[in-house]
C-alpha cells in the first residue's frame, strides 16, 4: 500500500443521540448531484438495448467526461485522509453514501428501541436472479445496516462474521425495508441482527459479529 | 410486480465444459464500452474534491446524457426477457457483469479441480473501513464467486445461506484473488466455499448453501 491510512477511529462514532438520520443525507452538493446523474445512467444502461443507435455517441461523451475528471483527481492518499474527515457514517459508502453512484443509496433513521431502519427500492443494476435482487447485494445492504445499528448503539467495529439467511427472493422495483439492531456487547464483540422486508414478508436476515477497536471497548455501555 | 419473469431456468446453466471463461467477457460492444466509461467516472468521483470547479458543469452534462438515455430505455418487462436470453452467467451481473458499471467487474476462469478463480482490484468506490474494501462488497464478490463455482459444477441455485468470515482487512488497490468451489451436493442442496486472498493472505472466507430448482435436481452428477 502506497498511502498512510488516517487514524480516524475516534471519528467513526460521531452519532449524536437524537439525530433522526443515521446515514449521510444528500445535501445537494456537487458530488451528490453528480452521483444522482450517474445512478440514472447506470439504471438506463441496464434498460438499454445493446444495439441502441445512440450508445456509441453517448459513450464517447462519457469517455470525454471521464477524462476531464481524471485530469483533476486527487492522489488516493490525500483523498483518503480528506474523505474521512466528515461524517462518521460516510458520504461515500457503497451502500449508504449519497456521493457514491454504486450506492442505491440506503438512507437509515433511528426507528426507536435500538433499531436502525430505512427504505430503498432497487432496479435492474442490482439484479441477481431474474426480477430479484442479487444475493450479494442483499448481503451488502445488510452488512451496511448492521454497521449503522452499531453506530446507533454507540460503537462501531470491523465485521468479523456475517451470516445471511435467504428466506424468500427479494424483488426489484418494490420498496424494501431494511432494519438492524445491536443485540448485545461482550467485551469488544458486538452482536447485531438485521433483516430485509418486502411486501410485509421477510426476505433475508443477517446475524453479524463485529469487533470494536481496543480504544472504544466498553464505550456505549454494556448490554 | 408488474412484469412476467421469463422462465430461464434452463438457460442459467449453459456452461460449456472446457470453456476457460466462467463469467461473461467484455466483447467491446456498446454497453461494455459505456460501462467502462461510467466506471471511470465513478472512480474519479470518489477521488474528487467536493469543491472542484468543474463538477457543476460536468454534472449538467451527465444529466443531459442520463435524460437522452432515459428517452430510449425499454420497459422493465421487455428488458428482463431480453437481458436473460444471452449468456448463462449474465453480462449485467452487479459483481461480474462487463455491462454493469457497478461491477468491478470480477472475471473468473476455470482453475482446475473444480475451482473457479479470478483477480480483481478495487478502488475507493468499494471502500468500507479507511483504505479497505467494504465488508458487504466482500460478501457480494464471494456470493457471486460461489454462484460461478456452482455454474462450473453444472447446477446453479438460489442462495439460501451465505456465511462470511472476515479474517483480515481486504485492501483497496491491491490485486485480490477470489476463488470458489462447490464441495458437494445433497439432493437439491449445493455446498460451496470461497475465499478472497490479497498479498498471499486470506482476507475473507465464505460458506454457502444454494438450492437448485427442482428441474435441475441431480444434474451435474452427485458429489
Amino acid at each position: 500500500m502506497q498511502w498512510t491510512v488516517p487514524d480516524i477511529r475516534k471519528e467513526l462514532s460521531r452519532y449524536t443521540r437524537g439525530d433522526p438520520h443515521l446515514t449521510a443525507q444528500p445535501v445537494g452538493g456537487p458530488l451528490d448531484e453528480a452521483a444522482v446523474a450517474v445512478r440514472r445512467i447506470i439504471e438506463a444502461l441496464a434498460r438499454s438495448s445493446p444495439d441502441a443507435a445512440h450508445l456509441p455517441g453517448a459513450t464517447a461523451e462519457l469517455e470525454r467526461i471521464a477524462a476531464s475528471f481524471e485530469d483533476r483527481i486527487r492522489p488516493v492518499a490525500l483523498q483518503l485522509s480528506e474523505m474521512w474527515r466528515g461524517e462518521g457514517i460516510a458520504r461515500h459508502d457503497p451502500a449508504t453514501g449519497p456521493e457514491n453512484p454504486i450506492a442505491p443509496p440506503l438512507s437509515m433513521h433511528d426507528a426507536g428501541d435500538g433499531w436502525a431502519e430505512g427504505t430503498v427500492t432497487l432496479g435492474l443494476p442490482y439484479q441477481g436472479p431474474p426480477g430479484n435482487v442479487h444475493g450479494g447485494v442483499c448481503a451488502l445492504l445488510l452488512d451496511a445496516a448492521l454497521a449503522v445499528a452499531n453506530h446507533l448503539a454507540g460503537t462501531n467495529g470491523m465485521t468479523a462474521q456475517l451470516d445471511v439467511t435467504y428466506t424468500l427472493p427479494t424483488p426489484l422495483y418494490v420498496p424494501l425495508t431494511v432494519r438492524a439492531k445491536q443485540l448485545r456487547q461482550d467485551g469488544r464483540k458486538r452482536y447485531t441482527v438485521g433483516e430485509i422486508v418486502a411486501d410485509g414478508q421477510v426476505r433475508a436476515t443477517a446475524n453479524g459479529l463485529f469487533i470494536a477497536p481496543p480504544a472504544s471497548s466498553g464505550k456505549g455501555g454494556s448490554a
